[in-house]
């Protein structure tokens, strides 16, 4: 058995952050694609109280929630180049408001407008989502100091945070029928987005966004089917 | 104008996290009650995204939302003793994990009873908030080995982040006529209440069970109207 294993899901971002975040530091391990349809024995022992992927098992531990996986690998592989995580505690504080921002309220946006129905919900969820990357455009412009990645010369935390979900807002563009990261509006994260998605430690791991959006398309479909009729 | 400086909410737990922890770590600072109904400007500045309490404003920085900002404070006055975070990867991991789990799920399932309609509504929110409970006392049984704390012989982490909870965790039991952490249910973790209201660090600043109660009434009454009324 692998010391390091990651038990994952080809669709996911927060799986991708994990791996992302293993392939910085150098860490080889073991991807073990779940089937969400029917979890793995390993998969339910390992994460009993969410059941969700990424998993990272090490050496008998196993840790859940991908930016508690990241931080775990910062902090286990701490002298393997590049820290992942700020050394200030103030940049280290924003790091982490952002990664927050990003999964509690901007990556639920992204979310909403995938299984938005009528034009007016798509308007609405989309403005969400635009309205964050006009954030993280600003942010960027602060936190790079004319570096490639938010965290300088090496991606680093926001970096992953933000960039692992870049396929879905691919996806989200194709459904649109409009950009929403380009030279125009976003200049800062055009250029990043390039940066990120080009990187060794990232580009054999993105998911082929025409598969991520025939993906998408199933999750709005079961999303839609799900909803209670209205009374 | 003070150094150390923290907006907050007198009903709020996650205000509380802050605050213990800066008196965790003897650090003098100005506590700003803030009108929610009507938020300075301070705080809309200092928190622009979220605009909520509670704000650590420390050195011209301002610092949001309650984990961060607690692991803000434990990095910043690091030689200040007590450690809040443990020291190895893998228990700061699990400590990290079940604040996600507080935060993300188990006080949405004692706000969800705080507002719920109907015996079967109310049971089955209650049942949620129990669910937690037991989880956090096979937790506490393995982490504290045998000591008062989560955290081991000090006040920690998870006892920040789930301890400044119990207040609302009284309300509750008192809406719901019966007890939540008793001897006979959760043995350990009514030992550490116990033993977390008594702390120096916590004593002075929890809030009276009793106004509480009667915010939740106001909270809850609030909610309610807001409802919309079913087609």
């Amino acid at each position: 058995m692998a010391d390091v294993k990651v038990l994952g899901f080809w669709a996911s971002p927060f799986v991708l952050r994990a791996r992302i975040a293993l392939h910085l530091k150098s860490v080889n391990y073991e991807y073990v694609e779940e089937d969400l349809e029917s979890k793995s024995d390993l998969l339910l022992k390992s994460n009993p109280v969410f059941k969700q992927v990424p998993v990272l098992l090490h050496g008998g531990n196993s840790i859940s929630e991908s930016l508690i996986i990241v931080q775990y690998i910062d902090e286990v592989w701490s002298s393997a180049a590049p820290s992942i995580l700020p050394s200030d505690p103030y940049e280290r504080a924003v790091s982490r408001f952002w990664a927050a921002y990003v999964d509690d309220k901007w990556s639920n946006a992204l979310r909403a407008r995938l299984v938005a129905e009528g034009e007016e919900a798509k308007k609405a969820t989309l403005a969400q989502v635009e309205e964050g990357l006009a954030l993280f455009e600003e942010e960027y412009g602060k936190l790079r100091k004319g570096k490639p990645f938010f965290g300088g010369d090496q991606i680093g935390y926001l970096d992953i945070v933000i960039g692992c979900i870049l396929a879905w807002v691919q996806v989200i563009e194709k459904f649109s029928e409009m950009k929403l990261i380009d030279e125009a509006k976003t200049p800062g994260l055009f250029q990043w987005a390039d940066s990120f998605c080009s990187h060794e430690a990232v580009k054999d791991v993105l998911p082929d966004v025409e598969a991520l959006a025939q993906y998408g398309l199933k999750v709005r479909a079961k999303f839609l089917n799900a909803k209670p009729t209205p009374q």
